[in-house]
C-alpha cells in the first residue's frame, strides 16, 4: 500500500495552511498515493498553547465546511484521506476528532480522541471533550484502519484494541515538539521515547504504524504566512523577533506561548523497523510503499495472539490495582 | 539502585554453569549490586530445543536444591536475586518460574511464566504448563519487583499489570537467539523488535527494564564446559565439527538442533533510553547504576496513567473482537 504523509509548518493563515495541503495531496496522489495521512489539528496553529474561549470559534461540526472541502479532496484526486479536525458537536461540546474519507469523497468514518492530555503547552482537557465513541478501526476502501490521534500513542490497550478488531495498520496524526526549557539529551529522550512506543505498538501487534507529525516553531503570534519550505533554522532567527531566543513553552510560562514541534514523522513495519523517517526541522511530503502481505508473515512467526493470558488481564480495565 | 547482570554462555555441565552464576554473583556484589539477574533457565542448556521426556529430569521442586543453592548465595553476598528455574510441581507438571531470593536468603516470591511460546527450536510449550499464579510483583528490601520471563516481554499487558500494582522496575529473564536460516537483515530485525518492545514497556509505564539474555551457540551435543570467557566467533569456528558452519535450527528441521542466542541484554529507563547493553557474542558482567527518583520525575511529565480510558478497556480481555 501506497501512503502519502505530509509534515507540514502551519501559520495563522488558515486559508493558506489548507491550500497548501490540497495542493500536496494532488501531487501525493499523481505520484501514487492510495492512503494520504495530515497530521493533527492540520487546518491552523496548535491553539492548544493557551487557553482562550474565542479559539472556540475554529470548531466545525462534522459535516460542515472542513469535511466538505476535503471529502472534495480525496474524490478528485481519488483518495483515502486522514485528516483530524477540531470538532463542534454542540455549543461548548468540542472534540479533537479525525475524520477519514473514502476515494469517493464520502465519510468512511471519524475517530474522536479518547486519552486527552494537559500539560504546560497543551492545555487540551480546555478545548476537548474526551471520544464517547471508543476505539474501533474505520473500513476503506484501501483496508481498516486503526485511526487514533496523538496523546492515544502512549496507550498500549488503544493499539490492542484495534489490533484486536482487525485493523490492518495503526495511524496517529500528531501534534507534539520540545520544550525549548529542556536540555538537548532531554529532547532527544523525549523524541525517541515518543516514537519507541509506537513502534512497540507495532512489534506487539504485527501491524505497520504511520505517525504524521507538525514541524517547526508556532507562536500564537507568530503569522508567517505563505511559507512554502520551511526551514527551521530561518524560522528560528526570525524568532528571535518575539524576543526570545529560546522561547519558553506554555502559557503559563513567561514570554510567549510558542512550541517548536520536533517534525520526525514517520512509517514502521511490523516489527517496528522504521521504513521512512521524516526530517526534524522541515516540512516533508513523502510516499512509503507499504508490504501489506508481510504482516501476516510476522505474525505466523511471532503468533502473540495464539498466547494472551486473557483469563488473567481482568485488571487492565482498573484505574490501579492497591 | 545497582543493578547487576550477568549474560552467559551455557554448556552441558550443569555444575560448572552454577558455580560460574556464583563466582559471578560474588564479583557483581562485592563491586556493590544490590540486585543481581541472571538469564531464563540458566542452570542448564536451552533444553526446549528439542520434545525429549528425558529433559523433564531437570526440573526441581520449590523450594528444592537450587532454591537452596541460590537462597545460600544471595544470603552470603547479601543481595536480592532473580533466578530462573525449571519447577516440578507434580509428576507430570512442571513450569518456567522465576524466583527472586532476599538478600537474607529467604524466598521473596516467584513468578510462573504465564505466557508460553511454541516455535521451532522453542518447544516450550511441551514443558511448562502456562502459569497460574497470574501476574504479580514481588516485595523485596530493594523494591517491588515486576519480574516476568522471556516471552512475556512481547505482551503490554503482562508490563500495563505489573505497573498498576506498584512495580518498581520490570525484569525478563529471557533465552532467545537467531534463527541461523534467516538472512542478516531479518536476523538484526528481530533483535532490535525484541528490545523495543521492552523499550515501549518502559515508556508507557514510566519503569525502568532489565532484560538479561543467553549468550553464544548452544546445541544439545555441545558439551564444551568451563568456558570462562566464551567467545562466539571461537565458538562458531568449533561448531564446524558439528558438520554445520551455518547451523540449522530446531528439533523438526534437519540437522544438529542449535540456536545462537543473541546476548545483548540491557538495561534502559523509563523513558526506554537504553542505559547499558551487553555484547551480542560475548559473556558479560555488569553492573548498572539506575536513577529510580528519576522514574517518579517522568510519569510527572508524561502522567500516562492519569488518563487511561479504562471505561473502554474491556475488549482487551476478549481473544479477538469478531
Amino acid at each position: 500500500m501506497k501512503i502519502g504523509i505530509i509534515q507540514q509548518h502551519n501559520t495563522s493563515d488558515i486559508k493558506d495552511n489548507k491550500e497548501r495541503l490540497a495542493s500536496k495531496i494532488a501531487k501525493l496522489a499523481k505520484d501514487g498515493a492510495e492512503l494520504i495521512v495530515l497530521q493533527e489539528l492540520h487546518n491552523s496553529l496548535y491553539f492548544c498553547q493557551v487557553e482562550d474561549v474565542d479559539n472556540f470559534d475554529l470548531a466545525e461540526p462534522i459535516p460542515g465546511p472542513s469535511t466538505e472541502f476535503y471529502g472534495r479532496i480525496a474524490k478528485e484526486n481519488g483518495i483515502v484521506l486522514v485528516t483530524s479536525l477540531f470538532e463542534k458537536r454542540a455549543a461548548g461540546l468540542y472534540h479533537n476528532t479525525a475524520v477519514v474519507f473514502e476515494n469517493d469523497g464520502s465519510i468512511a468514518g471519524k475517530y474522536r480522541k479518547m486519552h486527552i492530555p494537559d500539560d504546560p503547552g497543551y492545555y487540551e482537557k480546555f478545548y476537548f471533550t474526551p471520544g464517547d465513541l471508543g476505539f474501533h478501526p474505520i473500513d476503506t476502501s484501501v483496508g481498516r484502519l486503526g485511526v487514533l490521534v496523538c496523546w492515544d500513542q502512549w496507550y498500549p490497550e488503544a493499539a490492542r484494541l484495534m489490533a484486536l478488531q482487525g485493523a490492518e495498520i495503526l495511524i496517529y496524526p500528531t501534534a507534539i515538539g520540545y520544550d525549548p526549557n529542556d536540555t538537548e539529551d532531554e529532547q532527544q529522550r523525549q523524541r525517541t521515547a515518543w516514537q519507541t512506543v509506537m513502534r512497540g505498538h507495532a512489534v506487539a501487534n504485527g501491524l505497520p504504524v504511520v505517525a504524521v507529525n507538525r514541524v517547526g516553531l508556532e507562536s500564537i503570534q507568530n503569522s508567517k504566512s505563505k511559507i512554502q519550505n520551511y526551514d527551521y533554522q530561518e524560522d528560528a532567527k526570525a524568532q528571535q523577533t518575539i524576543g526570545n531566543q529560546k522561547p519558553p513553552l506554555g502559557g503559563g510560562l513567561v514570554g510567549t506561548p510558542c512550541i517548536p514541534f520536533w517534525g520526525t514523522s514517520f512509517v514502521c513495519g511490523p516489527q517496528g523497523e522504521i521504513l521512512y523517517q521524516s526530517p526534524e526541522d522541515k516540512e516533508d511530503v513523502y510516499i512509503v510503499d507499504v508490504d501489506m502481505k508481510r504482516c501476516e508473515q510476522v505474525r505466523r512467526w511471532w503468533p502473540f495472539l495464539r498466547d494472551r493470558r486473557i483469563d488473567n488481564y481482568g485488571g487492565i480495565t482498573k484505574r490501579f490495582i492497591d
